[in-house]
């Protein structure tokens, strides 16, 4: 793994042609060698059905290669042409409502169409018989933001024939689907797979076929970008990668899985606009709203590593405003620089910037770039160039990896949705908050699947996991880390049915406890803890729990919080930050990892012999005078970058 | 009428079958003496189109009946099979966008389908007959919770064309329904029934369109009813009675028609889920989360006493948290109890819990139950172990007839949810914070149907009834009772238009005033009393009278509130709880009725010769120690109850 | 021109023929000069297809005549009847979700439909053969207010196949709309004109796709409106003139176009109903409930002249409570006499009232008239009899032109709908909050369209004009007067992309500087500004702009607010009120306007020799002693008014 690459988004189509070769030139001087381009230009290519234009594309490559750029190119199936749409007008997604949903945008199809993904694979096949080989071509990114606008999910008469399919193949007869599902319930057993439709009806549908067809759904976004990845791995030179660009706040695939055979995960990193678009209170919203949450980018990096197996990168790193939020804020000087320098911190071997200019017309032309559109130098441009030119000082090695483990599932996300049972109860939103209490106390933390080794940790947290697989059981089993337990831990089997012998179900043999019922708390309802401070308390979701063991906590009125047996921790509750940042700052004492005091929303990260300090606060901090800096001082500025290196 | 019974809703068809023996001698343990059983189970009676499957049932029955058991039978026709559906397709109903309302939850028929209706009262005609003279077959049940999930009103083809016979009989010729809603008004003549439409178009639409709607689909739902209701009484023994399971917070049909040829109505009382999802705001629905409102179960304990005409019953009563609220908090130890005994306080005969046992699967996996899934005693077990052993300890006789009658009106609610003019005016809120107004003050209430006789009252409470028939007109004129009418009072005549002469229409016989115009006043803003604590004031509507009367106060900006001749009290706005509560002890004191004052969340309901006394607050109370005291003591602790026998 | 009149609203067909000789009396009686009928009444005047009723009319007409009232007859093509909406089923509307609107209330039309515009020119040509030349007729209404109910987009077949033809007159070539919509983004490349769809897609549509939907639609209205004028035009006397009833807060299609041909604007001023419905907090909602902003019937006011080219007129001023708000709260006593005068103030010819009686049914049963359903008088009656009085003792001129003028386009508010950036940014608001600063320091204002000279302004404000045609920038270079921008000027083309060189665009020759980014404010974020009290802050809305201008002010995290160059001022933010009317009070002083200081909730306005103060607020006020006062004195009650003559 080498030094961590600049890039951009560009797109050549957007420009006049006599641009091309300046705008090549700057980016190198900005420290830029990547460059991804094509991933929506299927009308530029493919103008009408079979008729292909590539004079336009070959020479874009030929001008940004003589540069020296390397190049990323896109496949354009994000956005399918009128042409494509007349031709395939079953192609088209259809929405919960039973509405088709048109042309006019971008992902205007169904991934069950079985038309479309032949036209996909046609032009990704053109694409990479003519540029497979071109050693300029670095990488390939397969569509784009696959998910993006509600896409997953589709009500069209062709998904319902894939379900279908997929529901005789998961389920084999459909006696073991009623069965599996408590089709006995409300007279819903079903005589034949056909009998089966969207989960939509009268009421709430079986949590169990609402969780069917999201995995269907998941797997569709598999099968559809694996069918591309095929073509582009048979077609190109054997240095190039393939990757996709996923998106922030987003769980409705399963990840890992679209991910398994890709060389690198990117991602597209927009800490304001999904700052606005998440779950958290408006407070929290205003304070941070121009620099984003302390953890946010962070966690998705960490998510990202894991998703690409180690490898990952930010695809599109948001340089200024953006378009799409419903309050579009600017980002703070410095912040740029900040984000980037915070990706490489936890292991990118990208930060490539969307885009390079932004467009004065059509749906995004209110999203910043990092060139005005009179062509000028946007906020961001001295910021990259300032974060280009520190970190060209730097020899960056490959991240190691941490002490703490958080088990991050798709599935538990999908659990939690379907079955809330308090409104706004999120297995993401906990697994951040996990994520912020540890890093808070300036350790570092590997995100990791559930099916995967959790051997070298020494704190595992499983933030929120309803369901347990045997395999992560007897990872747990084996280890001999502290083991954190978020509230809903195994109360549920495979099929989203209560675990047997109630929740934690297997992991009681970490520990001996029984999840009775719960008590759902409505939004600002808050229950203090005795004899602690008052920013400690419980909220939203507390667990009844029948165990010999002593709760290390109780509530005002009385009732257990958090248990341990042993090098297990369970915590039946959500726990206010104060509270969970304590809990965890006990659990990596008692597993021997240092825990550190920062200063308020200042993090700390470790990448080699770095260690990278960010900070997202208004207010300069003083760090330890004692470091030697090679980036920023001992004073970290507002929205600054310090980095030093530690002894060997 | 003998002592209350206990019952519980069971589901032989969940569990295997080796379980129901000894579920049913556990039953029979804890009290139990009645079971629920088969009102979802049409898919295991009738698996295919006329192939029975009798046997199971046949057992089911036999075990339970050998323990003992009294059996309450459900017909299962909220629960359509698949089978039925794909044979039907047009019985699944339509909602107000034209869109089909699916199979895969419950209630997927539309009352209006002539198929449906003939498969309906096939399937109860099937188990009638085999079942009809079972000599364990206490009860039956027809259908379950008519109208739940948003299912009175049906936009399908066969709604409109029955719709159109309901106008035809209801008006006899076309001009009549013209001039009746008037119609000439922006051009909306028809000049034949069929003309007429659903009430949905460009805008709002004649408000007396809307309200035939309702009531034609309130006779649908009655129609639908009857009809088994009518194959039942065939051929049933005569010891059996009729019920249906009716809900609470639900006005959508006209439930004193509905239930006038049952035998018996009851009710499912969640009054935490209920709560979650009602009017009140976010303070009340915080401070009573685990408890439920103070008044809400009473009321409706009231109200379904005066739909079965004197006999109802409970037939599911929240046992611990449920799955179906936005936020679905565990209710206060002791509440289950108490709910129980409050219940036969207000004259239940029969107190069932919904479920035995929860169930691992499907929808309501989240719904406690008295046994956990596990099998072992969930929270409300103890509770209803306690309670059954207090109440064996008492003879209880039937309700007396109360001092203080409060009128409730379903076409009220209709009307004033078809023309709230202030959003979130609701007569159904109006008569609830009438009816705690007088509970807080000790006094036992009857809820009365418009059209019953009010002898015997020395108070009258017309909450808000905009529209007063010439019966229920002569029968106050009769009166010599105190008569409290509140806001709208006789404001409009039965088509919903404005009632002769201004409001309060023909109720100017009792109070000579007339309503000239009113001011809404938006959510927040209140206006306070002269001379008054600041509890005191107005908010909502209030209303401009013109009358020789003095107003009994002003509001600071000078307007008159409340008004009194004779007998009759017309209180001319919405008024605060606190200035309420004295209104109507002024009217009791005026009636000499007896007024107590209450200890706060305390209230005391009179059986017979008992008085219980409930306490919804979370903390002890004290009560007199010079009763008499059968269940608990004159401490009464927070959510518990408290029984004193007075002396004859 | 000559003294305003006073009008009413009345439908004889909901009355017995009897009562319409004592209506007209009493109208006449108080004061009113002017009825308006007809404008529902299609049903009554063809029943049946090509039957037409006119006997009714002309009974109505002659006794209406015979009281010495002259007649605004009122086209009926707003309430279709239902056996035309039978014989063309394609005329309805249809949803942006592909849902056709029906027949049940009243706009149920397509202007797209072919054969309805046939159909209402049936009508219309009927009733202007018979009535046109009638003497009593002086003025006809077309049609009801256009657009109510979200009336002017449609999505139906016919309006699509008229969009193909709009898009091809105003582009051209397909290549021509690609390259100005910049469809080369995302591959929106359409080959044929046929090929664009409504702006409906899986996400956002290209902001131009929306702004040539708005145009079109805008368009499609004046389009219905001129055909109607056509045929009104070649059947009338000469003395006759033509109008539309305007609305409130209501910006859907370009006003100014529809009327261009009109003889005069006519508006329906709702003050309480519209605030309701408003973009104002919560807690300006609450304190001006009953009164309404004081700046919103007077902004509407100076709108509707402009729109009228000077003249116009109140069709509908509410008279007390409406229906249709979710607040419908009751007018203070006094402010329908206040509307009244503030009508005159600004130069209005018409003050018509919604309507006579109230009527007991229909949709409009709880909409206040001058007299109550019992034909009593209702509280606005007194209150018009002394409007008329006073009015009748003055001798009302003209309105004189005022030295600031306030540029509203409709194309403005649709750009910034289309684009907000920040959720609630809205050009019409911003307006608003313009006219407000200059109105409460008692100055006059002139609302101009953006292609009006602006000759003989001292003052010109441009509260938000993204797009700024030449016509405009060359008045604006040719004047001298003080010139206020307002936020986001110049800063598109006419396609809704950014303009060359960024905003302020081709306004950089009035003040040398560029916007290069901005910053949108969540709700509840203010931004205070350097040594300035606390009320002044930005809020919304922040632009970053690049000059050598010096800030008039800094925010306190350092951003430049308000840049001024020779006589203009740019303001690039959304300022405070105390902010605002600070900055506007500095530009009246430069151009020698004098502004005064007022009463709070106190405005003043100037018709010729008489200035008019009306009084909003809760608190009787003192006006200045030395005036000559001809209606009220200088102590000003709470809602009331006072006149005085000016020395000439």
């Amino acid at each position: 793994m080498t030094q961590p690459n600049i890039g951009v988004c560009y797109y050549p189509e957007h420009w006049p042609e006599q641009l091309w070769a300046s705008d090549a030139k700057r980016m190198r001087a900005l420290g830029i060698s990547q460059v991804r381009i094509g991933e929506f230009a299927w009308a530029n290519i493919e103008p009408r059905q079979s008729h292909y234009e590539w004079d336009w594309l070959d020479r874009a490559i030929d001008v940004l290669s003589a540069a020296g750029l390397h190049i990323i190119m896109g496949t354009p199936t994000a956005c399918p042409p009128r042409w494509l749409v007349d031709a395939l007008p079953d192609m088209l997604p259809v929405d919960e409502h039973g509405r088709t949903r048109g042309f006019g945008s971008r992902r205007h199809y169904s991934t069950s169409s079985v038309e479309f993904a032949e036209a996909a694979i046609g032009i990704t096949t053109a694409m990479v018989e003519r540029y497979g080989q071109h050693p300029s071509i670095a990488g390939w990114q397969i569509d784009n933001e696959f998910g993006c606008h509600d896409t997953t999910l589709c009500y069209s008469p062709a998904a319902l024939t894939a379900f279908h399919a997929w529901l005789e193949a998961r389920y084999g007869d459909i006696d073991a689907l009623n069965t599996a599902w408590g089709n006995v319930f409300w007279s819903q057993t079903y005589s034949a797979f056909s009998d089966v439709g969207f989960p939509i009806a009268v009421t709430e549908t079986n949590p169990a076929h609402r969780l069917a067809f999201q995995r269907f759904s998941s797997d569709q976004m598999c099968a559809f970008s694996d069918a591309q990845l095929g073509v582009i791995r048979r077609n190109v030179h054997d240095d190039a990668w393939v990757t996709h660009n996923f998106m922030g706040n987003f769980v409705d695939f399963d990840h890992f899985k679209l991910a398994a055979d890709l060389d690198v995960a990117t991602w597209d990193s927009y800490p304001l606009g999904f700052l606005d678009q998440s779950w958290f209170d408006n407070e929290t919203k205003a304070r941070f709203r121009r620099s984003g949450h302390p953890d946010w980018a962070a966690f998705h990096h960490d998510l990202y590593r894991a998703v690409g197996q180690g490898r990952f990168g930010v695809m599109e790193q948001q340089p200024g405003a953006v378009n799409w939020a419903n309050s579009n804020a600017q980002p703070e000087q410095g912040m740029v620089r900040l984000w980037s320098w915070e990706a490489v911190a936890h292991g990118a071997e990208l930060v490539s910037y969307f885009r390079w200019r932004q467009p004065p017309f059509a749906q995004e032309q209110m999203h910043a770039g990092l060139l005005r559109p009179d062509d000028n130098p946007a906020n961001a441009h001295p910021e990259v160039a300032q974060f280009s030119k520190e970190l060209a000082l730097l020899r960056i090695t490959p991240r190691q990896q941490s002490k703490v483990a958080l088990v991050f599932d798709y599935e538990a996300a999908w659990m939690t949705q379907i079955q809330p049972q308090q409104q706004g109860f999120d297995a993401l939103a906990v697994a951040m908050a996990y994520y912020s209490a540890v890093r808070s106390a300036g350790v570092d933390i590997d995100i990791v699947r559930p099916d995967q080794a959790l051997t070298g940790y020494a704190v595992i947290v499983l933030p929120c996991i309803p369901h347990v697989s045997p395999e992560l059981l007897a990872s747990l089993q084996d280890s001999t880390a502290q083991i954190v337990l978020g509230p809903r831990a195994g109360s549920k089997n495979a099929e989203l049915s209560i675990a047997d012998g109630l929740a934690p179900g297997s992991l009681k043999s970490l520990i001996d406890l029984t999840v009775t019922t719960m008590d759902a708390m409505r939004e600002g309802v808050r229950v203090g803890i005795d004899e602690q401070p008052r920013d400690w308390f419980v909220y939203q979701w507390l667990e009844q729990t029948e165990t010999a063991q002593q709760a290390h906590y109780r509530t005002h009125d009385g009732r257990g919080v958090v248990y341990q047996q042993a090098n297990c921790r369970y915590i039946n509750a959500c726990v206010s930050d104060a509270m969970l940042a304590d809990i965890m700052a006990s659990a990596c004492k008692d597993a021997g990892v240092i825990t550190e005091t920062l200063p308020p929303n200042v993090r700390f990260t470790r990448r080699g012999r770095y260690r990278i300090a960010v900070n997202y606060g208004s207010r300069d901090r003083e760090l330890s005078k004692s470091h030697h800096y090679v980036v920023g001082s001992a004073l970290i500025d507002a929205y600054g970058v310090s980095v030093w290196q530690e002894p060997e």
